[in-house]
């Protein structure tokens, strides 16, 4: 059993990659990682009703799909930033509206089924203010048919203060289900 | 009185800019736009706790800041991609983060108490699965102290098919309020 | 054609009311009322899991779901109060997990794929602050397999504003889709 | 300090009232409880806007408000009935209308950055689908001016189950903060 973790921060060991480590602990199998700052992806242009269709775009975007079709599971993990994911996280996901019209993908197919965990981090009361985002992790889940098994709201504010959070960080042994 | 409309679509004259130029009609006063589309803007470095604070970034975000600062009124038109708003507009909100921290700006004392409108565009069932985005705008204004005054949450499919559509159309006359 | 208006006001003539009045004008068919203020409902006993199951109750909610099954739509109108409908709806809604095990109702069967349109009204807000109504119309929908076409969020505070607010009177002619 | 626990569960020691019991054996202070199902209260009717007011009712409302306006600390724990709180508790809440103007009670201002803590229970993929019921609860809190201190969404199908549920009764122990 593999794990992909794709990661929204922006920074380093924030304290979403923090608490995404402490979960992989406990994941059974392979973990990989993609840091999205670290990769080169354009925006969308929308050319889902163009005749040609996508015109194709040179980035790491394909090769990233590539690796989520090829995971078994997929934990997205993102800072909260405005009450949503990051632009990181966005820009990547703006995309996928390319990738399932791209046939040697095959996205939408491969995708189905396959269980998704989410774990945002935010400051100022996440565990109500991070509700949209959860809700539109569902409705992606939805269209997409993945399996959307468990999501965690980390709460923390400054830069590494996650590794103090004993209670939250103890809660990612049973993140996994 | 000056509305400034921020479009975050990829495309020219999508259904969400229709739907936008139809309320701009009814708008007492000058009406400037901001294609995010054709803005550089470069996803955030989340610097907020660093000890120097943010790096300056070379591009076009501080000038549209300039610009959301001298309106009096603001727009935010986006379709709805994903569940949320486009990836142009979500980067562009990630470094207000920046913005906040550059004192030439000035940036949460002069967008306290400005009205604020909202415009999404979506598919299927967007008056349902576009409700998390509305959420956000909420907490984003709340955060801000921006008067968040309405919004509209369009319907439309292909390119174009606003145009036809009579009903929402003539809801724009209702819409600054 | 039949539409059945379920109403969950505490008052004869309420701001609710007044627009479903109206909305029903456009209704192309017969139009019906439930005033559930003027019923006798009962709290729900939780006996999903009891060996014999429901107590049978005394009171008249298994005659509203008779009307409800035979209706050929469904109009849930409700006035936000504390944010979510009234109790006088909450307690009638409740007591469809009863229903459900009635089999002389064939209850959920019979609500597959019916039509049925949410209309809301509140003063403080309600445009943003009923959207956790909206989405809990929404699962409940979901769960009955109904088929959730329309809602629509009035705002008025003092009782007979509703009739003044000639914009969301005249929406009421494209309320049933 | 005082904890007041007001249950919505229709049933004994359902798994509702089996967390909100663990949950008050880490509370620092005395416990009380008050089951909605062994109390009479009526539906509201809304007078808010008649010319004397509210017309008294007999029943056990005011009684319980006056509990809520000694507690220190106030926990609601309700099951998940059809996406929101049971009929009990909303139409114990729907009163609050009333207890708001009637001035012995002075219950605003005594609620006032009161503590608050929600706990909720469902079945049915109760972490996303209970959202509703939390931003419901989060309103609430603030047109009351209470302090919404935490929530905890528990998941058990039958009566009962919630005892097997090590992880989610251990995280009880850090519930009130």
């Amino acid at each position: 059993m593999s794990l992909l973790i794709i990661s929204g921060s922006s920074r380093d060991n924030g304290n979403t990659e923090i608490l995404a480590k402490e979960a992989a602990k406990y994941f059974d199998g392979d973990v990989d990682w993609i840091y999205l700052r670290k990769q080169t992806i354009h925006q969308i242009t929308d050319q889902r009703h163009t005749e040609n269709g996508f015109t194709p775009v040179e980035d790491d975007h394909a090769g990233l799909i590539k690796k989520m079709v090829q995971a078994d599971t997929i934990l997205f993990a993102t800072p909260v930033y405005w009450y949503g994911m990051s632009g990181y996280m966005k820009t990547f996901v703006d995309r996928w509206s390319q990738a399932l019209r791209d046939p040697d993908l095959d996205f939408k197919q491969k995708m189905q089924k396959k269980p998704v965990y989410v774990l945002i981090c935010g400051g100022d009361r996440v565990s109500v203010k991070g509700i949209p985002l959860i809700l539109q992790f569902q409705l992606i889940c939805e269209f997409m048919n993945m399996d959307f098994k468990n999501y965690f709201i980390g709460e923390a504010k400054k830069p590494g203060d996650m590794l103090k959070e004993q209670n939250q960080l103890a809660q990612m042994k049973h993140f996994f289900i």
